[in-house]
């Protein structure tokens, strides 16, 4: 059918499929899909990330510098890890890339013996190297050392009550006497940190990092009381020796308490989606624009609360821009208040499929489905 | 968002979602979710059927009598079965509804025992009943006996070398000697029948009924020969007894050869599909409709050869109502060809998800795919 509308102006701003596509791969495929209907359409793809895995590549796709750095992994071993350079001088470090739960060879090793001194290691680097503005995305860790990891990487000692010091991981910590801070890197005192996370939790307790992520990087049941007492004597005797106190501040309990390392070194926290957003000028590519396309993985209740989509939603919304959510699966009981904010939640699934299909052939069904919404929508 | 473009209407046409819903049901989950994202949308329900199961409840659906006989089923065995009597005194008798294919009793018994007979005992009611024209709906049946159990039923018979009246199944046509027409209904002169089918096959041959529908009513690969002959040996009996022939006539080969039984009793043939179309007067709900919906329980490229969503999109397409397909799974393989007609081609699974779950909530889901749908052309 011939179509004289004026050319659609779409940004496409999704957060990566995880275990299935980059938000770079999943912008593509609905870019294509869209250029399929309408060859017309003005496309400003625009991949989001949250904090997570991915935003590394999110924060360098407007520019940068991808170097990589060996350093620890959570497990102790050498890794070669990236890290960003961004072009204002300052620097992003992804835990998810560092000690993240996507890391086989950390996952082998059990939660109490795994530890974020990567992080340390990686932005001591950075400090060498000039850096003294650091965006550090927390979500997708494996760890629960309270952060005090990253701290021993910038020069901590956790000391026993015979002097010996102690590796920081949440095993060792339980022998902690007391935390010399006299060798922190000095030049820490000029750096500044903004914590990517959505998350609020404190450090410790019922809502704390242990009790509540925990579990899903493979704190036992009986632990959790045992490790989140260990993080809260660290806790306190860090902030004894600093003469500050954060372990409360909402996200302090963020990354296993890498959170908390942050607030005692001054850190601010900001929704990692906001933070991508702003960086990549999602703003800017919704000025003038018709129809914003966002997603993820799967959606659900989760999504509204500081999610990639739900923050590109709200960018969009505020420019008066209609944005579409397509996941690779939306939870039908999340539908009715997903749909408050959205104009149209959709998944590519093309009938009853496997999650092995969906995810093998992701790409493909969204370049479909997009090329279907946009026929519904424009007409093609 | 309050919206201030004008009330949309919209026509829902869908055929039934086998094994699932009914085209009744379908539509109405379809019409709930446009309403409760646009309350104030005019819907016009115009659910379809193609010649098969749910082809009587469609022909029906604007009014008429729905009426029990006492016929034989497929296997023989009697059973009560429905028929319909519309309003302008003409009837339709369904093939599904009476030697239909998902007839446990009937399936039980090997293709080469069933037979249409039931089918000619209910026209035969209908002649009672001073019925004249008749609409014979030809999909879904159970049958590959030629036809000769409804000629049977009206009255033919069919004869052994000796002279011993056989039943009108595949085995028992094997004995055929010779044709006795002269019992045929003298009141089939005054008749008139539509056959509503898409099938353009011929009765026998490499493109006949056996050969090509034989195997999924049960025909095993060896007897699509020895059962092709018997038919083309009826056939022959019957056209030189009536004096006329239709054994190659496109539609012969349609319900196991039911169709050359209605053609040798002058009945024409048309597309189911146009039909029901026509009888709903779906031109007319269109006249002023925005937007088409229909559907199917599962879209491939069949569906452009007559199936009722295509012929519901031709019917919008000229009268320029852009039309969306919303079908329980789509044909990744077919989305191409189909978009060349749909504006929109979507199914209602939320991600990867069983068929069971899929047929299990069909509804709910049709109603929420339906409800995004309507929020991304229209906004809501």
């Amino acid at each position: 059918m011939p179509n004289s509308s004026p050319s659609p102006v779409v940004v496409i701003a999704p957060d990566s499929f995880k275990g299935s596509l980059s938000a770079q791969a999943v912008a593509e495929a609905i870019a294509a899909g869209i250029t399929r209907a309408r060859p017309d359409a003005v496309i400003r793809l625009c991949p989001m990330a949250d904090g997570g895995e991915g935003t590394l590549d999110a924060m360098l796709a407007r520019g940068g510098e991808r170097r990589t750095v060996r350093v620890r992994g959570a497990s102790g071993a050498p890794r070669d890890a990236a890290v960003g350079l961004l072009p204002d001088g300052s620097a992003i470090v992804e835990s998810a890339e560092i000690v993240g739960i996507t890391d086989e060879v950390a996952m082998r090793v059990p939660v109490e013996m795994r530890s974020t001194r990567g992080m340390g290691e990686a932005i001591r680097m950075l400090l060498d190297d000039g850096v003294r503005r650091f965006f550090v995305a927390l979500g997708g860790s494996s760890t629960n050392d309270g952060g005090a990891g990253l701290l021993v990487g910038l020069g901590l000692k956790l000391l026993d009550n015979e002097g010996r010091e102690l590796e920081p991981t949440p095993a060792q910590l339980a022998q902690l006497a007391r935390v010399d801070a006299s060798g922190l890197d000095a030049r820490l005192a000029q750096a500044s940190f903004l914590g990517m996370s959505d998350v609020n939790n404190p450090l410790t307790g019922e809502r704390g990092a242990t009790a509540v992520f925990g579990p899903q990087k493979g704190v036992a049941a009986e632990q959790v009381t045992t490790i989140d007492a260990v993080l809260q004597r660290f806790a306190a005797q860090l902030e004894a020796a600093l003469g500050r106190s954060a372990s409360d501040l909402p996200g302090s309990g963020s990354a296993g308490g890498l959170g908390f390392a942050l607030r005692m070194l001054g850190g601010e926290f900001e929704p990692g989606a906001e933070v991508v957003a702003r960086h990549l000028a999602l703003d800017a590519a919704l000025d003038g624009a018709n129809w914003l396309i966002t997603g993820e993985g799967r959606s659900d209740v989760q999504t509204l609360y500081g999610k990639a989509p739900f923050i590109a939603c709200s960018h969009a919304r505020d420019a008066g821009v209609p944005a579409t959510l397509l996941s690779g699966a939306i939870d039908p009981a999340a539908l009715e208040r997903l749909s408050e904010h959205f104009c149209g939640c959709f998944s590519p699934a093309p009938g009853p499929i496997t999650l092995d299909v969906a995810i093998r052939d992701a790409a493909k069904l969204l370049e479909c489905e997009a090329a279907q919404l946009t026929r519904l929508k424009y007409g093609a």
